[in-house]
């Protein structure tokens, strides 16, 4: 009998002239695993102020961050930097960076909508122990990119697909993750030094949290409520009527 | 004592007057819950071949759309749209403008990458019974969106995020996912009468699979090989010699 382990391991071959080898059996996940990974995603949540003060063991940092770098990517072209933030100036710098634009964005809004947009508290640069800025650096694979041919946000995609197994992986381990977007790129550029060549994509606030919200936070706030699922799907072609 | 239900499903409040009450305890995650998370991360790959011809029951089609409907959306502004294409004649319709521009991506490598390219087998569009395109339409939460009034690309980094849960979902439920980047947009668009507002992200290829690589396929045969994570984090700030 093959041990146990067999069926959550796959054989691993690593000759590249033996490729053909190098499929294996696409073991199959017990109930009991299915359930767990719709756990992570139905459970994850955006958060902004639940953060504990705790500092993040090193090993559990590592293993979000290879969660992230097993993402898929154009090409293999991996494009993804993580900059790991704690120093308190730099993130009060960075908060100070969200203030200004946030004053900005929340004078874009009218009447009773910006009352209660100034009413939300949408980031915790501060709260969370770890800052982790998630940047895409196009010219890593190269000018020809396989499969960034003909859309050139390939690349940024494949980073934004890194930051959600990260987030996934993060709610496994019960550490919270907010992804914080209202700044300018260049405040952020100019406090990390980030080269301009070099995409930011996402700062992400995040850190141990014992309660989260049952719902979005934004619904449960009454900003947005979900939609439903069946209005959003098209069968065969977008109907003449689609919800848009 | 408490249900063992309890510890997997949250306690759920709706009363948005209460938004005090919606924060339920983030219940911790089990190891083997964990493990089976980071199973799916880890053994995630992007099919181009393996599909099984097996058609996909409807529920399950449902879970992997409800699991991409959870993902983190900027202002909860849900931005996605699920195109399910079955029709033979409209994959055949995409795999042509797929082989038009696949022709495009060839010609833009030279000598003996030109010829690797070649022989890689890109995309799954007939093989897999199913195809799933993802759009994004950025009028769906009007004109000023919370979150996106700094970054206009993060409703489109919505949408690759319900890319990604889907894809993970996807392996979790013995289902490979391959995402194909390689057409004009026109010409997808024209096929599915896809409106001019609303963006493609992702046309992705679905089916069932008993065999997967055991790395990525690009690593396999050649074409790229895995980078060490550990040159990919920086602590602080950028460093001066970076990788770039």
């Amino acid at each position: 009998m093959r041990p146990e382990l067999r069926k959550t391991e796959p054989e691993r071959f690593h000759d590249p002239k033996e490729s053909g080898h190098a499929l294996v059996r696409a073991g199959a996940f017990s109930r009991a695993e299915r359930q767990a990974v719709y756990r992570a995603i139905e459970t994850r949540r955006d958060v902004r102020d639940q953060f504990l003060p705790d500092p993040l063991p090193d090993d559990l940092v590592g293993r979000l961050l290879q969660a992230a770098h097993n993402a898929p990517s154009v090409g293999f072209m991996q494009p993804w930097n993580f900059l790991l933030v704690r120093a308190e100036a730099t993130r009060r710098a960075v908060h100070a960076a969200f203030l200004k634009a946030n004053g900005e964005a929340a004078a874009m809004f009218e009447g009773e909508r910006q009352a209660q947009y100034r009413a939300l508290k949408l980031e915790g640069i501060l709260k969370a122990p770890l800052s982790i800025c998630v940047t895409c650096d196009p010219t890593r694979g190269g000018a020809v990119v396989l499969g960034r041919t003909h859309n050139p946000r390939m690349d940024v995609y494949s980073t934004v697909c890194a930051v959600q197994n990260l987030w996934l992986a993060a709610r496994a381990e019960g550490v919270g993750v907010g992804w914080v977007s209202i700044f300018h790129d260049s405040d952020i550029r100019a406090i990390l030094g980030i080269p301009v060549h070099v995409e930011i994509v996402a700062w992400l606030c995040v850190g141990f949290v014992d309660r989260l919200y049952s719902e979005p936070e934004l619904a449960v706030k009454g900003w947005r409520q979900r939609l439903p699922l069946e209005d959003l799907v098209f069968e065969e072609r977008w109907p003449e009527e689609g919800v848009s």
